[in-house]
């Protein structure tokens, strides 16, 4: 059966469903960051995680609550990302074919991602209709399983699994900044945190207005935050949205690269990037602080672009 | 006392003599690159270490057991990159002064670096002589230690505490393949593996005949092994020598960011550049294979001119 709504059990289920399969990743400290700052930053790195990115925890509890409930032919879903490749391993983990629709210009860095794991890919316009529509029209023709990128209950419910690590590793955790796309990430982390009211969630959200952003930050280009995602969003988190510009997320990416010593895409910088913009004003009073670090995929080409600036 | 040579013991005294400063850095392994190569590699990541890089080791070393010896009024030391950083760091760690000789034109990035621990820089002529003498006068001046950047056997034993860590978080391994060059890590790590004679060390060796080598790893443009390391070397390293070039280094660089998710320097990437060459020639019967990943210092600008092409 198909989730209603996403609660903190089905954060807590979707834990045992996922086991060993998701990597716990990494915190990460720095004193030179911490001293830059004045705060007690943790980094949690989900760039770490199977398939570069957080996605992969949502995908695959998506995938597996859906071969729980019935039989699945193969999995399906428009996204040329971080999600298209989290399906795509997730699919493979479980022996099911998966297909992948994407815009006909989507880099080679990212097919090449996908197809890693056998999945094949469909090339649709690409514009965002097309691709849904593409997406719809292979589904009449499979009976393939869709899994949406961010508006399903159990994609947030795996994404949510990440708070509980959080919890577990970052002491006396203040506030967690996440970055909000479609906000299946921000609707699970904050289910888990509010439903156990052990810390107060802050987050940067974008207004619900418009198509597709255009920002260096692919992984949240999407402008509209999902209706499903949005519930949990007015429900659970603290009403400051903090918001950054492309310069911002790329001096935040260089003091990441060079004190760190990860490897971050841009989305991944945006959390960073808040916390330096707003570290003496709506984050004044707030010391302990959790930043995650959502994804590190991005090629070796696109890194020397951003810093050839 | 000052050691005369480099021995197991050595090793294990500075163990206990580094404690928790020194980070126990992460052993990375990754699905993909195993795929890719056919082998069960370990990445052992000392760009995690303090100052980014082995370095902060020796140096710590180095600084303790000489203050144990006898009264120090500060350290002294020439070198622009990662040995001048780890030991103003050291220095800082024990509240003593440190000045480092640096050539004029070094670039901003490193100067921050030594800066940041608090350390005087001294700017020499742009030859290694014209360091080399500063260095002498400055110590005649204020009567501090010179630590030597590897040519020193407390150096060569505190770089192979790593040697420590490898033999404990690699399962099975059957070599480590070590950058070489001034020799100090080299020297440490196969002391200790030789001596336990628990693996069988693997090495990069330049060629003795020369003063500075032209390439993007400026870790190892020291072409001449120092003649402390070098018995060492002779006496435990086995007499294979991977030589990899600047394309080849780049080409492995790009391997890790994009699928490691991790900043490393060009010599970072050298371990990895050899075994890509040599994977199935010398390296082919070996399957378990220990890459050290020296540091991760490197400016966002160096990155990017880097993977420009």
């Amino acid at each position: 059966m198909s989730l209603k709504n996403v609660s903190l059990n089905d954060i807590l289920d979707a834990k045992k469903r996922l086991g060993n399969d998701i990597i716990k990743t990494p915190v990460i400290t720095n004193d030179y960051i911490n001293k830059l700052t004045g705060k007690n930053l943790f980094f949690k790195c989900e760039n770490f995680q199977a398939t570069g990115s957080f996605k992969a925890r949502g995908a695959l509890n998506a995938v597996r609550k859906a071969i729980e409930n019935q039989y699945i032919p193969g999995f399906l879903t428009h996204s040329s990302g971080n999600h298209g490749t989290a399906l795509a391993w997730a699919a493979y983990k479980e022996n099911k074919p998966c297909i992948v629709v994407v815009p006909q210009n989507t880099p080679k860095f990212k097919k090449k991602r996908i197809e890693m794991f056998d999945a094949s890919l469909v090339f649709a316009d690409n514009t965002i209709k097309g691709r849904e529509e593409c997406c719809e029209e292979t589904q009449k023709a499979t009976g393939y399983f869709i899994v949406q990128p961010f508006n399903a209950f159990e994609v947030m419910a795996g994404q949510g699994t990440l708070a509980i690590e959080i919890d577990n590793d970052v002491p006396n955790c203040e506030a967690v900044l996440v970055a909000v796309g479609g906000g299946g990430l921000v609707s699970g982390i904050s289910t888990y945190f509010k439903e156990k009211e052990s810390v107060t969630a802050k987050e940067r959200l974008w207004k619900n207005d418009g198509e597709s952003l255009n920002t260096i930050a692919d992984g949240i280009r999407v402008k509209v935050v999902g209706d499903k995602c949005f519930k949990q969003v007015v429900k659970y988190c603290e009403p400051n949205v903090l918001t950054v510009n492309d310069e911002e997320i790329k001096n935040a990416m260089k003091i990441i690269y060079e004190e760190l010593k990860i490897v971050v895409e841009p989305t991944g910088g945006v959390t960073f990037a808040g916390l330096l913009k707003y570290k003496d004003t709506i984050l004044k009073d707030i010391k302990n602080i959790t930043l995650v670090v959502c994804g590190g995929n991005i090629s070796s080409n696109d890194i020397s672009k951003l810093f050839s600036t």
